[in-house]
């Protein structure tokens, strides 16, 4: 009989998958060096956002309904959308929304230095990062970008994946991005692997696995995207050596167990059930709708925001980055009223750690619903006095030694400005409850990953937080 | 290590399910008085379409684009769509959908008799069945049937779906139809064993999986929805006897060797990453139209059809069964103005049987493409002289030794007037190539059943093949 994972497995000996897992220390670059550098890389630069009336916005076009469009047709725009839903119950909405119907690439090169596998990472800036600099994926692009619409080069290493040869691609899959801000926006998310040596431009450094979730541990450092393609990598796949388990700590040892684990407190068949009958009983429909007929909402002329001024706003940015080079642009970008906060709640039930999935309906999701973490807030008020999603009290509340991580992450400096939330993940107590409300559902991690093969499954604030569990001591 | 399927299997000690794929005779009803029971209810009843003019239509509404809408609002409706697409190349046309936004249930209750799993099959008269009456799911019904919009009664064996426990359900996944002709629409197909005895209405009887699939040997005999559904059971999740595989012919065997089989010619990851590579690289716009504004297409009092009379119709229905007792309704056909072929081409490779499996782009499809036969020209002309579509005169000049299975089965009769289409599975000669165009793979069946399990994956087509492969001897 095959065993779990064996359609997958790209080679019985690719061992420096793992080992790059637990690799932090002995690399071709040491971790202190990655911070320095980061940290030089952000005193190097200068960036300058400044707000603009949308009138101001180069290559933007006002429609008459207020909806922003680039120029060219491509690229993104911000329009308007009626939402309908009946979940939970009868509920309808209206909010601008980002439509970018292509397809971007978000790929990591890898290749294998002294029998570990290494990553080669981006400190990328973007307008509305915090902090200017974070590490991002060796590739970030849309078609709009390296059909160059909105002029620029043509993106460093894009060919590597244009043409990677089947045997190369480690990783391969369409994910989704926010569904309560993006149109069904999706990512080619790819790893791919080469064996030959390339050329290390320098904003480009290589650097394992282990590093990369060391840094996530670190507040704003590992951009949106890198997380959200790392989380696809199923650790079932990959070859372990006894070696390797004496590099993990006792919690990462557990999660690899749970990532070996197909059939937890459910079933797959329970949990694929357990979503048709979401999907089926719940309608969403999405209408585009003039953006200035918005309920709730203000075009103005320097920004496109809630009477009570809350969720979101979109205002225009004039962005002025100096470097090595000077390169400015408008844009539109999307800022956050306030923060939000991600967490999964784990709980070892069976000897088998499980995390607490919720069924999340939002706007922008392709089919309803997806799996998300337990908590997710991101666009509406936890503190206003209306009642709190549940799982938020006892996430904020945990006491400090339930806190397996905890840490401020960006969403992409690409189209949002400033928005940080808070990513945790909390140790279920003993006296948690095994019983959750029918949204939510007990998996292990290898169940999990088993949905990530697939499209439209698990969405991007779970799979963050699924890239920072740790592994290695 | 955990095995393939572990995840799913239901119960170690469920093998009545391969004993109902292997039992033909012994079972609960001979196959014979199956046989005389569906063609003595197809005696006694009398079905009458009469064409009449869409405004003749009870209930529906012509709206002044000429589309077609239930007078509820809900039900179905017939609309026009502008379609776009790059693939293969720049394309451009009209057409009118059917758009049933709902998810219907399609059903079938499963009890074990004696050591056999029993499937529970309804003799059910739709109104474009050619033959009247075939052999349908428990339970076949939208939202619109059971909430009573056009009338009627509460469809039986309803409840026992609508409230199954976790435990009871055996398959549960939303699949999609016709992408040529619905727009998105989909099923909940489910699969609920019960352990009770239940009522067994008159046009009702429990037979075995090896009975249904002898009778898919016939002509026009089990409905599209029962063979849409069974197709997704995975022969891999349920645990085999020797006396099973004494059951089963030498292609039975060598076939459940390729269900068990999860890594062929190419891995899963290999393939997943091919599909993305395709969904990633080609767009598919669906806009909604005035009907009347289609070009190419004519709306007339009767017929909404092509000028050239190709591809398909949509005439106004009268629908007169006398049976029991005597309904009438109406309501708007699609009329398919050709046969079409659906045909698999099977091979072994590596002592494995694959299937050569081809990536279609349709215009309802929800994720631009769904894996199809190898060849599925359904609406197309084959015999216009236009170039035919790869693969289509091999399985056309097959020899008789080749052919595995060669049946006219019916689409959906309660959408489709006697459409019916030629299913084939041919087996490859030594000569056929390995090598093959960028839009066809080989998969085995354990590969295709593993993308079955996730929705938006295998087209419908594709299933009403795989659900006639025949494993008994």
């Amino acid at each position: 009989m095959p065993e779990k994972g064996e359609g997958y497995e790209l080679n019985k000996g690719f061992k420096t998958m793992i080992k790059s897992l637990c690799t932090i220390s002995e690399s071709q670059t040491s971790l202190d060096s990655i911070i320095s550098w980061i940290e030089k890389r952000n005193r190097e630069v200068s960036v300058a956002v400044e707000r603009v009336p949308f009138k101001l916005l180069d290559q933007w076009v006002i429609y008459p309904d207020h909806s922003l469009h680039h120029s060219s047709g491509k690229f993104f725009s911000v329009e308007g959308v009626h939402v309908r839903t009946d979940y939970p119950q009868p509920r309808e909405w209206e909010q601008p929304v980002i439509n970018q119907p292509e397809i971007g690439y978000l790929g990591i090169l890898a290749k294998t230095f002294d029998g570990v596998l290494h990553f080669l990472m981006q400190a990328k800036i973007e307008p509305g990062n915090v902090n200017h600099v974070q590490l991002s994926p060796t590739l970030q692009a849309t078609k709009s970008n390296y059909e160059l619409v909105h002029g620029g080069k043509v993106p460093a290493y894009l060919d590597y994946f244009r043409n990677a040869a089947p045997n190369q691609i480690l990783l391969d899959q369409l994910q989704s991005e926010q569904g309560a801000r993006f149109l069904r926006k999706r990512n080619r998310n790819m790893i791919v692997r080469v064996e030959e040596d390339i050329p290390v431009f320098e904003d480009f450094r290589w650097m394992t696995l282990g590093q990369i979730k060391e840094l996530m541990r670190r507040d704003n450092c590992v951009n949106m995207d890198v997380r959200a393609v790392i989380a696809g990598i199923d650790f079932a796949d990959y070859p372990l050596s006894e070696a390797d388990l004496d590099q993990m700590s006792g919690f990462g040892r557990d999660m690899l167990g749970s990532a070996l684990t197909q059939s937890g407190v459910k079933t797959m068949r329970e949990l694929q059930s357990w979503l048709a009958g979401l999907r089926y009983g719940y309608t969403l429909s999405v209408e585009r709708i003039p953006l200035n007929e918005a309920r709730e909402w203000q075009c103005r002329d320097d920004e496109i925001a809630r009477f009570d001024k809350k969720c979101f706003r979109v205002i225009g940015a004039k962005v002025h980055i100096e470097n090595r080079e000077v390169v400015s642009w408008c844009q539109p970008l999307a800022q956050s009223m306030q923060q939000g906060i991600c967490a999964f709640i784990v709980k070892r039930i069976n000897g088998v750690y499980h995390f607490l999935v919720q069924a999340k309906l939002e706007c922008g999701t392709r089919d309803v619903f997806e799996l998300a973490p337990t908590v997710q807030c991101l666009t509406e008020s936890v503190f206003d006095g209306s009642p709190r999603p549940p799982y938020t009290d006892y996430v904020l509340n945990a006491r400090k030694e339930q806190i397996i991580y905890d840490t401020l992450q960006s969403e992409e400096g690409g189209r949002f400005f400033h928005e940080q939330n808070r990513n945790m993940i909390v140790l279920a107590d003993d006296a948690f409850p095994e019983e959750v409300p029918p949204a939510f559902q007990w998996m292990t991690l290898g169940q999990m990953c088993e949905f990530l093969r697939f499209s439209n499954y698990v969405n991007i604030q779970a799979r963050s937080l699924l890239a920072a569990i740790k592994f290695s001591k």
